[in-house]
């Protein structure tokens, strides 16, 4: 093992998003990352297992801490407060200081059926996982289900929208607002 | 080209799905399938491209068919009951006549992660052209995203539940309660 260098995860990512939106994400290699980063390539796999892991290893952090939360909310909170509770904590702790991020992400996924198809994965799998975890709270299967669903075209939603504004608000704000909408949306059907 | 063969794509479909269950999707052939169904493979082609088709062309019925009754309804609907009626025509049009047909499916799909990931792929495409539909008809970018992701959350939940009850009721009737529920849920956000 190499020894500790500080901020090497940051500037890893900052690089590979650079390269990715430069050349492509398909001819980036982990070598050109780990070098416009200033560490080893012994460095990059410390962190990451490959490039695609750049991209979405945050997945699994987010399902946790989603997942987490509504099975920490207390047993009077609807499922759905409890999930809109959870993204907005997500919105703040995990998501706020990384618009740029966020940003550079979305334009590398755009660009790439692959890539959108894994999204695409990820979300399917955080919408199992918050299900089961409102099952597990004794929500009906049902009500779990469309909980969850919501929840997740929401954040998909407001996601977006985040990402796309030049002048972008708050992911919270944008969140609360969405789910606002959606609520009216789907209160005439 | 061979002749007209009465019934020869029904057999064709049921064929494939009792060999998909039987010996497992990856291993079944194309040959296979038109030896059970009593019909040459170029028969097979005329229906199919592939023996995914048999499991998958059915999707593409699906979105035209919602779309084109999307687009159709009265400027005065709004978008969630839009895709409401569209849903509800799709369940007697299309689905009610299919359940054994559907339920098979369902348990080839279950039993394979790439025919998953194909069915979640499938249902992003659906969602994408309801929230076309929905802005051609002059619903805003947030209302259309919210309304098709939420019908489409509905006939997926609902799905669920018809193809995997034993006793299973309407189509249409578990579409119009998922309705009512997805409507309970949200409205305490």
């Amino acid at each position: 093992m190499g020894r500790w260098e500080p901020g090497a995860r940051e500037r890893l990512e900052r690089a590979a998003l650079e390269l990715f939106i430069e050349d492509g994400y398909e001819r980036t290699t982990v070598a050109e990352i780990a070098a416009r980063a200033g560490v080893t390539e012994r460095t990059f796999f410390r962190y990451f297992t490959d490039k695609r892991e750049v991209l979405f290893g945050g997945g699994h952090e987010l399902e946790d801490f989603l997942v987490r939360l509504v099975a920490a909310a207390p047993a009077s909170v609807a499922p759905i407060e409890a999930i809109a509770g959870a993204l907005d904590m997500a919105a703040i702790e995990i998501f706020a200081e990384r618009q740029a991020f966020a940003r550079q992400r979305q334009t590398v996924i755009s660009s790439n059926p692959d890539l959108q198809e894994r999204e695409l994965l990820k979300l399917a799998s955080l919408t199992a996982a918050l299900a089961a975890a409102l099952r597990d709270r004794g929500a009906s299967e049902l009500g779990a289900s469309l909980a969850a669903e919501s929840g997740v075209a929401v954040l998909k939603t407001a996601f977006t929208q985040w990402v796309s504004e030049d002048n972008a608000k708050d992911l919270s704000e944008i969140i609360v607002k969405t789910f606002a909408e959606l609520k009216a949306v789907v209160a005439v059907a």
